[in-house]
């Protein structure tokens, strides 16, 4: 038996969620039983998908529930064990969520071997947001050699990956993002055209058309996208960061119509339907994030007491790259 | 040297096009040069697409040009021929136009043989909107046996062959129109549901949910469709007669989110991209109709001089199936 922390609903929020509508709470976690492991967790996944589950609202996953523990990804050594497939020390990937300590019968534990590439890129570029560029940008957007893909939330950590991808695939890349210097970080990256949704319309900046947007926001980006579409483009609905707050949501495009007068597809799919390009992806981009060809930054929290905060920042765009909360040792 | 009546945009129309906006105009025809032929048309097509034709805006076809006739599908007589591949007396099907007579080099004439079906299916359920609802429900929607289908503007001449075309694949059929009557025809053709929209909401009426939407209206029956769809559900953008006529284009549906909450793929077409799959279309809907498992239904206005009043009708929903205008004898 011992004690660890982790991150309760506490309440609904509406609109941006606040700290309050979190808590701390301490509980006690028995020894692990015959094949289960007790894993100390490293690193805690943010991502934008768990403000979806915040709200009591039928979708691809089922709401967070109030009183009980968010649940998302993590990694985390295994410090005792009962369960011959993962051993004493061990590094697994899971998806049981906001605490420090996590038991598991084993199923849905993933091995990571650090010694291949940092701890932390098992839940960013070389895990769930990784996977989710390549899947929605190879196997849905579908790009040719030489067309265009723009891409919202660029700075993000999915948004990143699809950009680097579709240039190593040979696409000029456009990227948008939040800030100047999210937007610096997107020229070293080797995006074609960089913007700052705040100082230039993405209207503006999308004038020479586009083949394939890769959308991680909704919104007007996605209104300005389709106006910019070229005849057959392809519209990868990944999510709506944007709008993901709104208390009421907003309007679609008003140019839905384009969708039959360009012929365009506008097609939506969740990474976990996808878990069998795993492997793919990994032989293609692990070597590329090894030897630099995709880079990849991360925004780290310290302290599972500042999830929350992490994760209102999240929906807010404070992180460049992956954001990540760090609550163990990663070695 | 003969003359003709066409008709010809007479201004471009803000909001629903009124008379005023065309002009009926009597025109010299010269005599077929070598290589042309001369067709004396016996029934012009009045088509929802032909309102986006009367704007100044890009789209896949060029717009009318005011002080010119309008343009679109029309079958007729060869009355005189200097052109070996069209015989005088033979009919041919073309897109010359809102004119009694039209010259032609022969290029884009389709010829059509009267004794297999009546002439007026030529521009119906054997022609363009026959190929539009077989293309957009085969291709682009891919209904599996035992999905449900839905499709507003059942009553039109695409929706109503969707529907027909859909149950004969297995299918469940929902249909939606405009009144009383066009719903009783639907249930005589046997769409398993029909309902009209002015009396039932199209979410009510979809509350057991669908596969496919078929999308004729857009409006708030598309974001309606997109509710009512299962995971994986595919929605067929073929038109938005709903919005043809708005000054300004209405919002979007405000659930676009669940393109990737449910992975839907949202996907427009062109029949002109698709005219390759005629003969299959021909092959596998010829003898539905002539055996009367694919019934249609015509909405016929006589004389070039009304097909002003045509369109203004059509775009009201005045029309039962496919809308004609008899401008000469059809044998």
């Amino acid at each position: 038996m011992t004690t660890s922390r982790e991150i309760h609903l506490a309440a609904r929020p509406r609109g941006a969620p606040q700290p309050s509508d979190f808590s701390l709470v301490e509980v006690d976690v028995p020894d692990p039983a015959d094949g289960e492991v007790l894993i100390r967790n490293a690193f805690m996944s943010v991502d934008p998908y768990m403000r979806g589950r915040m709200n009591d609202a039928k979708s691809y996953v089922p709401p967070f529930q109030v009183g009980e523990a968010l649940t998302g990804g993590a990694v985390g050594q295994v410090v005792a064990s009962h369960n011959d497939r993962f051993a004493e020390g061990s590094w697994v990937v899971h998806s049981l969520g906001w605490r420090e300590l996590a038991l598991s019968d084993g199923k849905g534990l993933m091995a990571f071997d650090p010694s291949l590439a940092p701890l932390s890129t098992s839940l960013g570029v070389l895990g769930m947001p990784g996977l989710t560029a390549y899947v929605g940008l190879l196997d849905v957007g579908r790009p040719a050699e030489g067309e265009t893909v723009f891409v919202s939330g660029a700075a993000g950590a999915v948004g990143s990956a699809v950009g680097q991808i579709a240039r190593l695939k040979g696409c000029r890349t456009i990227g948008s993002a939040g800030s100047p210097e999210k937007v610096a970080w997107l020229r070293e990256l080797g995006f074609d055209e960089a913007f700052d949704y705040h100082e230039v319309s993405p209207r503006d900046a999308l004038h020479d058309g586009i083949d394939v947007y890769f959308d991680n926001v909704g919104g007007p980006t996605l209104e300005a996208a389709i106006s910019a579409l070229r005849v057959r483009g392809r519209v990868v609905a990944c999510g709506a960061i944007s709008i993901y707050n709104a208390t009421e949501p907003p309007p679609g495009p008003r140019n839905l119509a384009m969708v039959f007068t360009k012929r365009l597809r506008y097609e939506g799919f969740i990474v976990s339907d996808h878990y069998d390009r795993l492997p793919d992806f990994l032989a293609e981009v692990g070597p590329w994030v090894r030897d630099g060809r995709v880079q990849y930054r991360e925004t780290v929290v310290e302290g599972i007491e500042n999830a929350p905060v992490a994760l209102i920042g999240l929906l807010a765009g404070e992180n460049i790259g992956k954001m990540l909360v760090q609550v163990g040792p990663d070695a």
